[in-house]
């Protein structure tokens, strides 16, 4: 069937310009959220161990508010208590009482009163938390000041305990897994689609989510797809085409995320080369370098130095910066501090054992294509442990 | 490996009361969002085809904000301008200018200063508008107040045009096409997870996007899994068990949502047959006698009535009423009003030709199991059009 096409969305804006205009507005901003199913469940999950299922539907004044969502009540003095759409929950069951609640927020508000005295209280997943419920709650619970508060769980969550690093090890292991279908399944002939089918069905079978990839063909180069909730394209590879993926999603909302590059049922050219070695190389010198003591910043400069002295740069001179200059993020329940870049923020932090860390980096050429690099690394005391590992290429 | 055990929990609660009482605060409020990939892309998506796939990362000050967003600014008297985090758009184009925005909730206001003079301007999306980015907004913008208008949206978006109505058959088509092949994997010795990968790997080769879905079999009856990521369970299938799924996704865009239960490997038993009679007996009684004219109350009283006469309710009594007593909803590039419902809101609203519904019932019955049935329905002036028709069993 056809796409929309543009007088239809020409239309859609002259319609909405009369709704607004009738409803006494100057113009309508809209506001969207894209990226898949990166959902924002850390705060509650990390816990207490509860995942909502409940996708978001929207409010029903009178019936339900927040659907989708949960929150914990942990005061510095008193339990947990979790609040969920239904109250519904199964074994093994989550690290606190549950209370039901069809309206989440009134319904965070009066255990806010219950069991927190009036001042200052901390939100953790303030991405999460929409304006119109912060609004309703500050007006139903003057007492209490809500402060954004996400810093004390990237705390928190920094480095991980020996269970963490056994999901992330599990997590990184079905990446690869995943990885390894996609490149079975790359046969010339064969659409972009069908090859992510194949590396989320892997991910799926085994019992893990998928949250999202980024994949280009050919000469293609983008991050992500063109506008459409999916990513993968319908375009059938052809031998010589440079095959792009970016891949993440979780094992019991520990998350793999790595990317591999590989010219599909041909040898590389000497350019395709060149992209592939790059980021790689890059990538993997910023890995070896790793270890507690070291500062943030430093494992950047060592990725940008190598990458400065490849052959990709020194024929083709540097590419743009990407993700702003960064080699990388903290993973865990979510992508997270620290960012690897050799300035800015996270620059001087300095490194411990238990830490993960993504490294990644992706380039463009034009007429040539997209190459990404990425592999998950857990920071022990005797170096780094790649938990994305497998034979290149 | 093995999951975080319950002491971690205690232990991840502790050193989160410590770390809140060092920062002054009296506790925290954990606020996570679940329910996987129905991300709210539809605002920006309904008024330019642009869908924002970089997935949200937390922001970081001075380097970018919002990331994982994509904003519409629509004067009532101008044109459209698109914010997006890098401004990379590819054929086919959105339509609207487009702007970089690494700071995508500076640039909103930037953009609200140069195209519309101060007063009040409606927010669609207000959902994905986080409570940190809307209080800075209300301190840069003092002159502009954003006010919720997704209702403007909902009204926009009630009755879809001959294209979005052939996007919404596409949908239901593949919907179909996913439980066919999650049928023909159910065989017994087979887990919930590997049905679900046949389902979701059938919908990704064709290039739609999966959502999610609600998975149950044997004698479990949950909506939804326990705590994790994946809805899925590794539960292996056995001959006699019900399987019951609710899977949800989107072809560019506009969604599916439909649900079905059958006896793996053999004839039901007369307590299963119950439960799915009921079910698909009562949907397609509303499905029946929907007609533009008729009030949306009325669908859901068709629909209760039928399920009030069946042998389920006769031999079990009436279960707990689900949805908050709800029948269906409306469906397109999300889950929408109108509520069907025999009473509330939306319950006097009369349907029109070109509106979309999700009609669904699910049950459970302890010691038996779970079914759903759903289907999603076109209405046009010659009575009912099923998107998701299949024979039935």
């Amino acid at each position: 069937m056809a796409r929309i096409g543009g007088e239809e969305y020409e239309a859609r804006q002259a319609a909405m310009r009369r709704l607004a205009a009738q409803a006494g507005f100057r113009g309508v901003v809209a506001w969207s959220r894209g990226g898949a199913a990166q959902d924002h469940y850390a705060g509650v999950y990390y816990l207490t161990g509860f995942y909502q299922h409940q996708p978001f539907v929207p409010d029903l004044p009178g019936r339900w508010r927040a659907q989708g969502h949960a929150a914990v009540v942990l005061p510095v003095d008193g339990p947990a208590l979790l609040l969920t759409g239904d109250g519904t929950v199964q074994e093994p069951g989550p690290a606190a009482r549950v209370r039901a609640a069809p309206d989440l927020v009134d319904a965070l508000a009066e255990q806010l009163r219950a069991a927190i005295p009036p001042g200052r209280v901390g939100l953790i997943g303030c991405e999460a938390m929409s304006a119109p419920w912060w609004c309703r709650l500050r007006s139903v619970l003057p007492g209490h000041e809500l402060v954004g508060a996400d810093d004390l769980a990237w705390t928190a969550r920094r480095v991980k305990s020996p269970a963490e690093l056994d999901l992330m090890r599990a997590a990184g292991v079905l990446g690869v897994r995943a990885m390894t279908a996609a490149r079975g399944a790359a046969t010339p002939g064969v659409t972009e689609a069908e090859v992510a089918a194949a590396a989320i069905a892997e991910i799926v079978r085994a019992g893990g989510a998928y949250y999202g990839m980024g994949i280009s063909s050919g000469t293609e180069s983008h991050t992500f797809a063109a506008s459409d909730p999916a990513p993968y394209s319908g375009r059938p590879l052809s031998a010589g085409d440079l095959l792009r993926i970016d891949l993440y999603g979780s094992v019991h909302g520990y998350l793999f995320d790595l990317a591999r590059t590989w010219v599909v049922g041909a040898e590389p050219t000497i350019e395709q080369r060149r992209l592939l070695d790059a980021v790689r190389d890059a990538v993997h010198a910023g890995i070896e370098v790793l270890r507690p003591g070291l500062q943030v910043g430093q494992v950047a400069r060592r990725c940008q130095e190598v990458f400065e002295r490849s052959a990709f740069v020194t024929h083709h001179g540097m590419p743009e910066s990407e993700l702003g200059g960064a080699w990388g993020h903290g993973l865990g329940l979510s992508f997270e501090p620290p960012w690897v870049a050799a300035d800015g923020r996270d620059a001087g932090e300095v490194i411990e054992a238990g830490m993960c860390l993504a490294l990644e980096r992706r380039i463009a050429m034009p007429a040539v294509g997209g190459a990404s690099y990425e592999d998950d690394v857990i920071v022990t005391d005797s170096g780094p442990e790649v938990v994305t590992a497998e034979p290149v290429e």
